[in-house]
């Protein structure tokens, strides 16, 4: 395939900190080769992967191309393979030695933004800077890429974000949050704001009440003792789940740059009703997996994992009903809900609507089934609308169903491929757009947010509710929302 | 198949008058043998074939499965044949005179209910009610069903439904408008009002104009000096679009009574702005087809036609600019079109929403597209809404297309034939329930309004606009729609 000259994608010196660990073998190496295939790298973009391992280019490139053939889908193409590696350069040094960075600049093209890819430990996050500013590597349009976790509360992330603040400014700064990499996410914001059918009634008039799923498969795989310090709140809610609701719930910004959307989805943060011990047990519920079944398979509960602390009372499930109070969306519960060792990997927004106003089928329904708007995050991308309809063919009375009507875009582009997140938030990042990237102020109120329910939890002393591995987690996560007359959809 | 028992379904006397007639065997026969095959006949129910010929029982028999032969899509079933055939008899006697009828009596079943439908011409309604009257033959509970034209002006139609009220009560007559037996239409009523998503947005805030199409590839098919009389103003306006569009303009009815939704559906056409001498240029446009293309073979013009009347200035196309002056619609015109010789057999509604308020996307979009609402008619009856949606795929920007959501009645009812629309018209005659049928306020009111259309044309003695035949009408009709700063669906 033919480089297509971008000419808005500026050159870029990518240097990867971590370069042969998980993330990069399996997500950033295979999406910059994407991106080179796309044709939406720049002629003069250059790869320099950084480690401690002494290693030679040949080793490097030849553990690079190891990492494509694993984690690329489609057989890699000779020359874009080709062109590809002539990017990359390897380089050992010790992050944390400010010594060891004086070569670096010779890896460097002067006219190239440098984006450091911070691929590592948080904790050596401020270490890694250090040797970048003692070695004058910082210019005003450097670029760092940080990863989730942030720290495993405010005060945490506050020290690592003040240690990455002492060397680069918020502009410069891209935090990762893969969620808002994926393409429905962003379709979420063009459905929300580019079609007046919905943009014009996003409120408490018209919605009854939004939930937000998202269900992992996997249980803890082979990584026990790093989960069991975090727990699904912090894994899961305090990212991924409150990122979406904050699109999900945003006012409409003033316009589409990346400061006027991250202010609204700060403003959202800020209007969460405080979930703390006076009301824990109303809007919170914490399960943890137990032995079950997947897939026709027994799997062994969170408690007989390998290398697990029989005593952990660690959390593996979480389903949270959050209150916005604001004029949007008084009223209107968001019903959050993930978990490990669910029956399916399945994340979705569910948007239900509220009756009309008088039921003129009262004789067929008691109540009318609800307009639903569902935006598939996982498995199949994807927006689906929910309507009723009357029932085709002969009959003594109307007969009503509900309908659903299908975008998915693997049917609509079948020649197309879903980018993977992370190809998408690379792209953001090397055009300088940190519209998909989380601020600082986001994250913070966020863990102000999760902090105040993970210390009354501690408060309570209780432990997480057990689930059945296959199971759609503890039934008091039912009871949570049967409470309001609601249910979760299946 | 079964004879399915529906209770709710009385025993019926069906004396068809005009049982030899067109609409009898291309649509009522036929129709009746559907509604026999789903069971939706009572056990008792008879069909009593009334025309003037002498003929023997057998022979009508023959003449009615000849019929069935030829207009039912799917090949007879012997054993519902053989049944529907049992309930039929002929009665051979003129409709106008009285002493024809004595022995009409013998053919019906005192439980049944006796429902007569004049599938005759209008002129004579009142004198087939006369001899009905005169021989006792009307009750409380029996009905009459009338098909269009009923007259060709208000002062005719008033006769003719005059006539039938000296014999018939109000809530016995059923008159046909056969575009409301149509599942789409009926669809429309319960997309309206069983769906918050639209229900709570159907006015001039979030609506900006409405298109309703009924374009027929026919040209005048051997009835020239009939429609000549005529014009499709009287032929297509004033019943099926004008019906059509009350369904879409109407306030909730109180209920799901007949006369509720009727009560509703008056009100619209009450509320529709006179269009006379003073407006008529700017709000209508008349056609006429001249020698064109259909299907790559040459049409003739419509003065060209067999037993053409080469100085005719009969329209065969209208283009209207409606204005509804009531709250809920002020400044949202409603857009009609119907012509003869179209490119192709195709009729819908289409509902196009406003913007959103502030037009985030404008580096991309000077103006979004619109929303849309789609409602086939023909062919292929359906709905489909159209969004915005971002296109999957990374780009250097975010792009948005256009995407349909579409429910085809005919691939989600694979096996679900879409009944004829008078087989649910006949139903509901039987089930005496009025709701499909027009009440003669509207048909009234119809007609004042579409009179004073075709008076302010007589006035202004204009020959109508030529079209080729196999276009979508003349220029005119385009430049109406464009200085409004709208365009026709295409």
């Amino acid at each position: 395939m033919a480089v297509n000259r971008d000419s808005s994608v500026n050159s870029c010196d990518f240097v990867l900190f971590g370069t042969l660990g998980d993330l990069a073998r399996r997500k950033l190496l295979p999406a910059m080769y994407q991106l080179d295939r796309a044709g939406l790298l720049h002629e003069d973009t250059r790869i320099v992967g950084v480690a401690r391992s002494a290693m030679s280019q040949q080793e490097f490139l030849d553990a690079v191309q190891t990492a494509l053939n694993t984690f690329v889908k489609e057989s890699l193409e000779p020359d874009v393979l080709s062109r590809y590696l002539s990017r990359l350069t390897y380089y050992s040094t010790d992050f944390t030695d400010p010594s060891g960075f004086a070569d670096l600049k010779n890896h460097l093209a002067p006219g190239s933004v440098m984006v450091n890819y911070f691929a590592t430990p948080p904790s050596i996050y401020g270490a890694i800077g250090k040797c970048l500013k003692e070695n004058e590597l910082i210019q005003p349009d450097t670029r760092v890429v940080l990863e989730k976790p942030i720290g495993n509360d405010l005060a945490s992330s506050k020290v690592i974000n003040d240690q990455v603040a002492e060397y680069f400014e918020e502009n410069q700064i891209y935090r990762i949050d893969h969620y808002l990499g994926k393409e429905t996410v962003q379709n979420l914001v063009a459905l929300r704001f580019a079609n007046s059918l919905f943009a014009s009634k996003w409120d408490n008039r018209t919605i009854d009440h939004v939930q937000i799923t998202v269900a992992e498969e996997v249980g803890i795989e082979g990584r026990w003792g790093y989960f069991d310090g975090a727990g699904q709140m912090r894994d899961m809610i305090q990212n991924h789940l409150l990122q979406v609701l904050s699109l999900v719930a945003m006012d409409p910004p003033v316009n589409l740059d990346a400061d006027s959307i991250r202010d609204e989805k700060v403003k959202v943060l800020k209007s969460l009703r405080p979930i703390d011990h006076t009301n824990v047990y109303e809007n919170s519920v914490r399960g943890q997996y137990a032995r079950g079944f997947l897939r026709g398979e027994s799997v062994p509960g969170y408690l007989e994992e390998e290398g697990a602390n029989t005593e952990s009372d660690c959390e593996t499930f979480v389903a949270l009903r959050v209150d916005i109070d604001n004029w949007r969306w008084a009223g209107v519960p968001f019903y959050l809900r993930s978990g490990k060792r669910m029956p399916t990997k399945h994340s979705e927004i569910v948007v239900q609507f509220k009756n009309p106003p008088h039921n003129l089928y009262k004789d067929l329904y008691k109540e009318l089934p609800p307009n639903k708007l569902t935006i598939r995050l996982q498995p199949h991308e994807g927006v689906e609308i929910q309507v009723m309809n009357k029932v085709p063919g002969l009959d003594s009375s109307t007969r009503l169903q509900t309908s659903k009507l299908d975008l998915s875009f693997s049917d609509t582009f079948k020649n197309a491929r879903i980018a993977d997140a992370y190809e998408r938030l690379l792209l953001e990042c090397m055009l300088g757009n940190q519209s998909l990237f989380v601020r600082r102020d986001e994250v913070e109120q966020a863990w102000t947010w999760c902090d105040s329910i993970i210390e009354a939890w501690q408060r309570s002393n209780e432990p997480p509710k057990r689930y059945p591995a296959g199971s759609w987690g503890p039934v008091a996560s039912v009871a949570m929302i049967t409470r309001d007359g609601r249910a979760w959809e299946e």
